[in-house]
């Protein structure tokens, strides 16, 4: 049997979630795992190290990564060592303008749980390391150090002795816009455009369009190969408008993902978050077609408690082309967050049934 | 045949080449190689580490780490990341207070090669990041987050593929303070502390005595363990103030030095550096006496043209109990740097020889 090649789409915790299920689902389906990773992020250490180092964001590539480092001691150590981020420097004086919150508790969009601050460099109990994950600092190095992000990631993977390869959605960094009715609470009906994908994924408004700037970045050359060698290609779980969609708005990963001959599956969100907000699980499926109107979707995976009345839901995969699966893919303890062997069970019949 | 133990002690580019010397030899003679590495330095990337984070300086136990690192590919590209300086930021104003010289020509003093800057955060042209080796955040890093010196470096040495150990002197940073004569050239006759290990390695004065603050820190105990089971024990090259005496300065070091079954072997520097300016080759080896006056040695090695007349040299490790070994060790572009293949053929018949 030669391995399922697997293509997972997304950025963030939800990325995560969706690498670490099948992981699970590896031993028994000779999987082959390749992310493909959007590469938007303005905020927290990402947008630091962006801002003022040039180069891509480097924490949804690092999430990734550490999803996928093996399960020999000294590689999660490494996948630790990776994940820890600097704290704010012990001095004597009360630390302002910086906080170190933990990871967010779902698949939410302050995906990088970095720190938020200016570039104007230290402060009071912060210096400039505070709030960076060293494996950001080693991506931003090996960027630099390599030259190019695709052998910069390929050297970080083999750090962490990954089980599955990591690719930017494009070798260059992205802009995301969007125009948001009532993005200011005091003017709910105003549509205003809001800039970066930190501020679309915190926004309360309604996002009603979306767009890259530039508009047609140039995608990276190896994931538009992995889509067209691919088995399987997964949307989702994940930020939708700031994770998801990315890809389907580069043109020439559109182009790949509907002609690629592999199937495709969707895997639907726990919870609505900042920037779906008013947004049904049905008008997700509905956005997919919208940003890319040739999709064709074999699959829709979702949670039956999420999901509740299942019916709208079907109908919508169904105008995809698809056929919804239920099944309990959420930890136990009701936040809205997958649970990777939950997930990885379910989709182990998916990926490994016969055409 | 069992593995012959050598514990070289050092810092900086001084360590680094005896390190490098001693990869040279290892095949041929089944070393287990152990690097006792100073921890005082308060300069550059290190010293800004040191001051804003606490914890060891790193600079010195990166160079150590990178000496060894394994000749893979995978662990080279990585000691390369390790040894890569994020340089000022590409904006379009003009970079002041930070520059970003090579590594130093010789075993020199400015070892970590890092900008000299203060530690009040960005100003134009510089980031947080600016100044600081990859390996410097790595190792910090890793301290943090293990919460221990030595597991760190057992974990960045596998990063690395090294073929020995790295071990710091102390677990504990300690700073260096030195009587210094002439320390201000308008005033050549007066006597001054100089303190911290980056001023004394750059005074031009005198360097009457030495001390380390505190005067006795506790000895990394894996060091202690190593020089107890060691068949060699291996000083300089490098630094002699700075990276060479300071091992001899920590009391629980000293004794096991003089206490060991192991053989003891002084390469002499090829050069004076500015703090031994005015130190003869003779001298180098009555300081060794002077700080540690119970230290027997058995062999001192050096380079024919360095040391010219032979006899004062010979007559000074006669005292120590020591023959004189010369040998052509350094490069042959007549910069004074040791070449690691030919300081390792020395060596080979120097450690592999019975008693």
């Amino acid at each position: 049997m030669t391995a399922r090649r697997v293509v997972a789409f997304g950025g963030g915790h939800g990325l995560s979630a969706s690498l670490r299920a099948l992981r699970h689902c590896a031993p028994e389906l000779d999987l082959d795992i390749t992310a493909v990773v959007t590469v938007g992020d303005d905020g927290g250490s990402s947008g630091r190290l962006r801002a003022e180092r040039g180069g891509l964001p480097p924490g949804d590539l690092r999430q990734a990564l550490v999803a996928l480092a093996g399960d020999h001691p000294a590689t999660r150590r490494s996948a630790g060592l990776f994940q820890h981020r600097f704290a704010a420097v012990p001095v004597g004086v009360p630390e302002t303008g910086a906080t170190e919150p933990g990871p967010a508790a779902g698949d939410g969009p302050d995906r990088d749980g970095a720190a938020r601050r200016g570039t104007d460099g230290a402060s009071a109990g912060t210096d400039g390391l505070t709030g960076h994950a060293v494996g950001n600092l080693v991506l931003c190095g090996l960027m630099e150090l390599l030259g190019d992000p695709v052998a910069a990631l390929e050297h970080a993977g083999a750090m962490l002795g990954a089980v599955g390869r990591v690719l930017p959605m494009s070798r260059q960094p992205v802009g995301i816009e969007a125009r948001v009715r009532g993005a200011d609470p005091a003017a709910p009906d105003e549509v205003r455009t809001v800039s970066g994908q930190h501020q679309v994924a915190v926004t309360t408004g309604r996002v009603e369009s979306l767009r890259l700037t530039p508009s047609a970045p140039p995608a990276c050359a190896e994931a538009i190969e992995a889509i067209r060698a691919a088995d399987w290609l997964i949307f989702g779980p994940g930020s939708w408008y700031t994770s998801v969609l990315p890809h389907l708005l580069v043109p020439q990963l559109a182009d790949a993902i509907v002609s690629t001959s592999a199937r495709r599956l969707v895997t639907l969100n726990l919870a609505a978050e900042k920037e779906t907000l008013g947004l049904s699980v049905a008008d997700h499926l509905a956005a997919l077609h919208w940003y890319l109107p040739e999709l064709k979707v074999d699959l829709v995976l979702a949670d039956a408690k999420a999901v509740g009345d299942p019916e709208p839901v079907e109908r919508a995969a169904e105008s995809l082309g698809a056929r919804l699966v239920l099944a309990p893919v959420a930890v136990v303890d009701g936040t809205p967050r997958h649970d990777p062997a939950a997930l990885g069970a379910a989709l182990v019949p998916v990926l490994g049934a016969d055409r």
